[in-house]
């Protein structure tokens, strides 16, 4: 760790990209908008991979694969997916390269053009209903409950790392049923799945809703979302799961028999989470020293480091050591033991709390003399000396209280800065001074979301699925209406 | 299953065409030569990469993420690697898409044309290399040891499911090392995790060796490969572990500091295995009744089908299984029961071995009555009757067997199917009319390989690292040789 980073309160923008960078998690590349995952920032995806993919399979669903590329044509079939797309597509033209003739590198051989062009997908809906046309006939077919991890590519303009890249990394379920209360019934326990995911692994509380008509998906009769809020006051959308009616079924001719014979169109649902929760991840928790990761998303949740002079210090604090850490990963905590000597302690003290290790163990000749160890959390920044005998216990139970510590926190944030608005000055001065979540009313139309969103900036975030039936009047128009929704500025 | 498949004495790549489709493992998509991955096939995907992950990560190596876009001046600048890859390149030339003029649709927007053209990567090692630039000062730094798992573009023009796609899911792994020693123990190290797991988990013996310089990956100093043999008596290079000598850090620059204080180039491997062995897989083990799985690769190595009347017997028989199917699964064994009342025991029976579960558990009445089951075993195709009590042993016990048998046989096949050729036309006829592996004498030039191609088809698949030192004289030039090759036909 060479510098300090810049503190939040100074420029929480920067404070962040220097973060997901010197912390290891990820960095920019030569290509526009794309980023590299690095290994420690991979490391955490693949956690919460692993706890997704699990929850998944628990609830009856299959991974597949279905191709990158997809056909312009197929692009088209669904007016508003491709209207909500079209602008944002890479598009393959060419299959060839060749050496140029003045000799300066290869150029693209013109003679290898592409009949009709591919899209980079955005997103996979197209060609997945091209593909179930062939897989469903009758009922007995249905459902299919798919899921598929994958790159997707959006031609953004302005980028941030994972926040907003032109290339991410997603999941994206793609269910089809035989009736529409079977396919909302699924969208709604994706969304359960997304919000018990953010809450209990990511220690992120979440708002489940439901998207205004402005903010839906491009296709998709009805998009539930999971939105948290930022420590600068800032909204973001961390999971959408979208009921997607019959809209990709009649577009792609998707039928079946039904028990009774009758030929129905398919009902369709769609869902996704993306390497975005990583950007979300870093900045619900982590403070000016750095990352803090919730224990269950840590790629080792304990570090120990020892403290020395000579190498037969060394070899005894190793020794120790070496049980220590088999008794914890018997007990199932991970551990990594940083035994370099290339790097004095103290330096190895800010790469783990630059890192957001959740534990640190020092140990010294001292500890060894009185049968004790260090013990250092990473939220709190507070040190606890601790007895040996006892020690996984003792970790288990601060691993535990870390992670509820930290949604505990952040549910508190969230508390403390959602707000009702109910006048405009008073909307207005708390979007543009204060920050949050505002709850207020709306007259329910796109023209006054829009004229909201021009004036202040922020957007309905979502009708809150537990929102209060309550008689009031929108904000902006004056016109009734029965209920608040959430307003934010938004990532 | 509606109808039987083409043996494979007919035809053997119809067999193998109609097995991948019908078996659920894979299908062809809209998009030329791009395909589906059902989710059957996808299931022993993941197998696959849960183990070779478990082994990349038990030799030091983490997980990473490079973009899937590579600009083309990247690629350019390792000569022989933009040769050997240039004509198979999708090109990426425009970000957007907007409405047709004429209103026929959406067509690209000339004015959103890239400045440099993307390339979609082939392989990543122009893209990693001008990262490790960025990562690599010191020998600190060093060894860096990644992989990746991605999906990758090679427009190929006669494409086969999972043989030759024009994309297909793999992992590359891509590492550094301070000295060429350590870099070429690398490449060796990978080769034999490679080795294991195609014969501890796939149960696909192969031949360890090196590529003989035609054959070598488009960059490499060296090339270790493994060879299998299919049943067709064709072979297959089933991953390959590529040491790449200096070539990329000095075309990207990428130099380090050594503990001497001198700077140096970064030494360089890289090593990857694809979808492509999942045709392996099929075609190493299968028959003419469908797929044959080894049962550590197989979704789910038990199916019970029960045989029953009426819903009285059923339910019996399912409080049976269900004591059963907990019994294995705290055992390890993954089952699956099918109890679907939509299809009858005989058109299960025959989907099950069409999918290849290694073991099959029939239930009636009348083994309730007698406290027994019938198993049947997918690669002899035997039945037994075993007791209900200790089934669980004798089910772990088959399951091995079955492993062991698979590779055992394929072993045989293989050796039977290895020949020596000391004249030139023993080998025109060895390689003409009986195939298999081909060992003979080569004067180790490339001509006199390009030449025994053009003649036979056969190319040398490796230098096997076993090979025998003999003295010896090139089948075709009769020019003198120091060991024989292996030669084949090849997929």
């Amino acid at each position: 760790m060479a510098k300090k980073l810049t503190s939040r309160s100074e420029d929480y923008s920067k404070w962040y990209n220097e973060l997901v960078v010197t912390a290891g998690l990820a960095e920019n590349s030569g290509v526009r908008g794309s980023m590299v995952i690095k290994p420690y920032g991979y490391a955490i995806w693949e956690k919460m991979q692993a706890e997704l993919d699990r929850k998944f399979k628990a609830t009856g669903h299959e991974n597949a694969y279905f191709p990158l590329f997809i056909p312009k044509s197929y692009f088209s079939k669904e007016a508003s997916h491709v209207d909500g797309f079209a602008k944002e597509c890479a598009v393959v033209t060419h299959y060839r390269l060749k050496n140029a003739e003045d000799g300066s590198g290869v150029v693209v051989d013109e003679t290898a053009k592409l009949e009709e062009e591919l899209i980079v997908r955005p997103t996979s809906e197209t060609i997945i209903w091209d593909t179930y046309r062939k897989w469903i006939q009758s009922y007995r077919d249905l459902p299919i409950l798919v899921n598929q991890w994958a790159n997707v590519v959006r031609w953004e303009m302005r980028t941030r790392l994972f926040l907003r890249t032109a290339e991410f990394l997603w999941q994206e379920g793609h269910t089809a049923h035989a009736t529409k209360q079977e396919a909302i019934a699924e969208a709604e326990q994706m969304l359960d799945v997304y919000a018990d995911f953010a809450q209990d692994f990511m220690a992120m509380p979440v708002v489940k809703g439901v998207k205004s008509e402005n903010e839906r998906f491009a296709g998709a009769l009805e998009t539930y979302c999971i939105e948290s809020l930022m420590q600068d006051g800032k909204a973001l959308q961390a999971g959408t799961s979208h009921f997607l009616g019959q809209n990709f079924a009649k577009a792609f001719d998707v039928k079946f028999a039904s028990k009774e014979g009758k030929e129905e169109y398919v009902w369709a649902t769609s869902w996704g989470v993306s390497t975005r929760l990583m950007g979300a991840l870093v900045m619900v928790h982590s403070d000016d020293n750095g990352l803090v990761l919730p224990p269950k998303l840590a790629p080792y949740q304990v570090v120990i480091v020892p403290i020395y002079k000579g190498d037969e210090q060394l070899n005894q604090i190793s020794e120790k050591v070496k049980e220590i850490k088999q008794q914890l990963e018997d007990a199932g905590v991970t551990v990594k033991y940083d035994n370099r000597d290339t790097y004095k302690p103290g330096w190895k003290f800010n790469e783990y709390e630059l890192k957001g290790v959740p534990l640190r163990i020092g140990i010294g000749p001292r500890d060894l003399a009185n049968g004790t160890l260090e013990l250092a959390r990473r939220d709190t920044l507070t040190k606890e000396i601790v007895q040996m005998d006892g020690v996984v216990e003792v970790i288990k139970e601060r691993l535990e209280q870390i992670q509820q510590n930290l949604f505990a926190k952040a549910d508190t944030f969230r508390t403390e800065n959602t707000r009702e608005a109910n006048s405009w000055e008073e909307f207005e001065d708390l979007i543009k001074n204060t920050g949050g979540f505002v709850l207020a009313h709306w007259d329910g139309t796109p023209e006054t979301e829009d004229k909201i969103k021009d004036l202040t900036k922020a957007t309905i975030r979502c009708i809150p699925l537990d929102a209060i039936s309550e008689e009031g009047t929108c904000i902006l128009t004056g016109k009734p209406s029965q209920r608040r929704v959430l307003f934010a500025k938004a990532y």
